[in-house]
């Protein structure tokens, strides 16, 4: 069985669906964001709708140690592939959400730790990229006994695609939440809300299809 | 400059004075074991003498996702290769604090991580063995913009070589504490005891040497 790391955004939440009979248990990080308690909540909602264990852990003393304009300070608009951009990357983020969840999932006995970053995320995210994930995995699997298994399948796909395997799996975007200023609705400009509204360009359930 | 891992017993201690120019800041990870708090308040001490910057950071809530008889239940008495001392591994801890110290690092524009393994920790915790920090490291350098290097100079060498190491530098051991049980005084029987009593043998300035 599997542990997601479940934001409660777009991309995790394909993921949750397409996995979910071999889903046990999923965890959600807060770690200070504007837009984590939102998000949470939908992660929260979409567990409880598929009945799988949904554990919320509270790291915003650790945010607190690092430095990211996600945490404190503006939220730049535009593309990830901007400059201005670098700015909402939390260091190491993924490698301290990983760590976490390896530990939880051999705690319980399960097999492998899901993970739904994306190709889209590589241009600004050191975490994301194949090359941390592959390491990663070697890493998870030396420092455990029971060889945790790190799972990366969107890797190699883009947003676009991610979002067609969702409409494939007829999961409801409403029921998702990305927007770093944390708004009731998405503002539609930042980097995550400008990847989103491009992946789900034509999609007429959503807020970005109007 | 550098970032240790500090726990405030005898390995991390004789690390903190070997490379105390260099070290800006020291983390203590508070997991929840029945030893932490007298160990921190250890490493506090220590690096008060020093002049570096010590923070602690308490992961108590995660520590109650994770199985071990360190956090709760019975500690075991004998040596690290018994059977039984695996009942005390917090699984993955060196990864998660790792990961916790590498956002961190990153966050102050620290060049490294430092972390106090040795050979003689390999026999039970998969996330001490060289094979473990070897991957670790390139994971943090390849998760990292500035590519955030992991040292960890005795992961070849035995607790009685780090335990003359500190001899040579001056380091008081009395000042230092591993006790597993966290009483007052160390116990003498349980996993970490019986290492440190056999590094320190014949040292005169600690109670294992009456």
């Amino acid at each position: 069985m599997k542990l997601l790391i479940y934001s409660g955004g777009m991309d995790s939440t394909v993921l949750l669906h397409r996995e979910s009979p071999a889903i046990q248990m999923a965890l959600s990080f807060n770690y200070g964001s504007q837009h984590n308690n939102r998000e949470i909540g939908y992660a929260m909602l979409n567990c409880h709708d598929l009945g799988i264990e949904h554990i919320s852990i509270d790291i915003q003393h650790i945010g607190n140690l690092l430095s990211s304009n996600l945490l404190r300070g503006e939220i730049p608009e535009g593309h990830y592939e901007d400059e201005s951009m670098k700015k909402t990357v939390v260091p190491f983020r993924n490698g301290i959400m990983l760590s976490i969840a390896t530990g939880v999932a051999e705690s319980n006995n399960l097999d492998s730790v899901l993970i739904a970053n994306h190709f889209g995320d590589h241009a600004i995210y050191p975490d994301c990229r194949a090359t941390f994930i592959e390491s990663m995995r070697e890493t998870m699997a030396y420092g455990t006994y029971e060889n945790i298994i790190l799972e990366s399948p969107f890797v190699n796909m883009t947003k676009r695609e991610v979002a067609f395997l969702g409409r494939d799996l007829d999961v409801d975007f409403t029921k998702t939440y990305s927007c770093y200023k944390g708004k009731e609705k998405h503002c539609g400009k930042c980097g995550t809300c400008t990847e989103r509204k491009e992946a789900l360009a034509g999609f007429d359930e959503t807020e970005y299809a109007l």
